[in-house]
């Protein structure tokens, strides 16, 4: 399938991408040879469930915006909608959010068994590093890069990214200035908040965008832009997901809303306001494109994601 | 601390590695920064509760076999200790093993709740590829080798190694043939058995033989080698851990003993008895030797540490 136009439409790209990512996904998973079949099974539920696929899709826009070939690196950046994906099935456990809705359907421990569904998490990790690491054919970039790749998703998975970030929002108290309406609590209450989500969802979205251009040939300064994009679309995407968490219902979510709330989780509009909260994130998508600005219209996928970030509607 | 020499009583080779090991993986753990403290501590916890750290020592053994330089792998191989403490943790979890006592302490989930157990497994294999990908002073050992040892690790990790195996040890019925007299019954058995730990306890066995020639730079028939020595001594090794299940006591192995029988798991002594079961652990002590009998006496540690697998008491 080739690659859709960069000036195609936000919607008609995003589904060009997806079905791409789709058919990559599918080609990665562990084939019948020595994995177990109910492990195969219960992998393929979780990993095949739809999702947006905006991780390995930023990755390929980023590649595309420092002129690299995405076509050779769709292979590879799967690996990052199988941590997400590990992400989620973990965080849905009993004994962390205790979720039985994800994408629509039951979680993975609601059908498989709590036994089956840390296996799967366990099994996505593994197959994230597999993927960027173990030969296969028509994957060919050097290994230099490919081990750079290897090395941003694991900081990114790691104690001071996504599992630090997921322990964070598990334990961290909520302090009395989260309620405080004087400024010094409100700023402290939204340090707190961004240690968190730059941690448990922007540390992963920052990777996407930088192994794109890693594996895409970006050279340093083309980097640096990439990172500060990544970075600012991350914090926008984490508040636009707190703002549907409010305003969506679970039909359009495919999981429970309104959770943060009731379990008076860490989240934007709780801090700031609802309205407070969107002009932010307006402003982390207008530093994301300014981050940018200098690249040329290969990085226009890029400044249609940044948009569609705070403008999705699930 | 330089490593113990090649000559050394098995018993002083394995001290003087043991503590070389414990220092690196020391020097692995996360730092103050970004990690969150609460995981930082459970992440100490289980990694630095002693253990035998037979895996990164069998990969420096089989590094100094084919003439590699042992020290400079040595940052690199603790990511097979930080893998191994991972899948016991989650193995001990309420979902799976449900084990109180690891090490003689406390499993994590007991110490620190069942979702810090969980993130702290996640968090080690993320930081087991970390290790291996980011570069750090010091580490000089080329990109290619680097991520074949990243591609051995993950394969290892994976849906037809450690997880896969660990999905079948709890989720295969018991065969009748398990407890029948008959040959063909006993061998079918045996086939079920060897399925399972081929994959729960040797494939991460193996890849540690592997990843130290790899990063040691051994050639292919050397490597081909090592891969039949891995095998053989990771059949060994579970053989004699199913022995010490039934002979050792709590006190001695620092974790429940006689379970295998108690939940019916499966394991050699019930499928063979324990007579035959130690004669099929000598011959694949023996086999493990004879794959690396043309290996000159760099490869003396390595022979030491095939027959310390049968022998050890604990």
């Amino acid at each position: 399938m080739p690659a859709p136009a960069a000036n195609a439409s936000p919607d008609t790209y995003l589904a060009g991408r997806r079905s791409q990512v789709e058919q990559a996904l599918r080609d990665a998973l562990p084939g019948p040879d020595g994995a177990p079949a109910l492990l195969r099974q219960a992998v393929e539920y979780s990993v095949m469930a739809g999702g947006k696929r905006i991780r390995p899709i930023l990755a390929l826009a980023a590649c595309d915006a420092v002129h690299g070939d995405s076509r050779r690196i769709l292979p590879l950046v799967v690996s990052l909608e199988l941590i997400h994906t590990y992400s989620l099935i973990h965080d849905d456990l009993p004994a962390m959010d205790n979720d039985d809705l994800r994408r629509g359907r039951p979680t993975s421990h609601r059908v498989f068994g709590e036994d089956v569904a840390i296996l799967t998490g366990d099994v996505l990790q593994a197959l994230a590093f597999d993927v960027l690491a173990t030969p296969r054919p028509g994957v060919d970039v050097p290994a230099e890069l490919r081990l750079a790749a290897v090395a941003e998703l694991a900081t990114a998975s790691g104690a001071d990214g996504l599992v630090g970030g997921q322990l964070l929002d598990l334990r961290t108290e909520l302090l009395p200035a989260r309620t405080a309406s004087d400024d010094a609590g409100r700023a402290a209450a939204l340090a707190t908040l961004e240690g968190i989500h730059s941690r448990k969802t922007g540390a992963l979205i920052r990777a996407a965008v930088r192994i794109g251009g890693i594996l895409g040939g970006a050279d340093a300064p083309q980097l640096a832009a990439l990172t500060r994009y990544g970075s600012s679309v991350g914090l926008a995407f984490q508040i636009a997901d707190d703002l549907l968490d409010v305003h969506a219902t679970p039909q359009e979510m495919g999981k429970a809303t309104h959770k943060d709330d009731a379990q008076r989780k860490w989240a934007y509009p709780a801090v700031l306001g609802t309205d407070a909260s969107h002009r932010i994130a307006e402003q982390w998508v207008h530093d994301a494109l300014d981050a940018i600005a200098h690249f040329d219209d290969a990085a226009d996928p890029l400044r249609a994601l940044a948009r569609y970030i705070l403008d999705r509607r699930s």
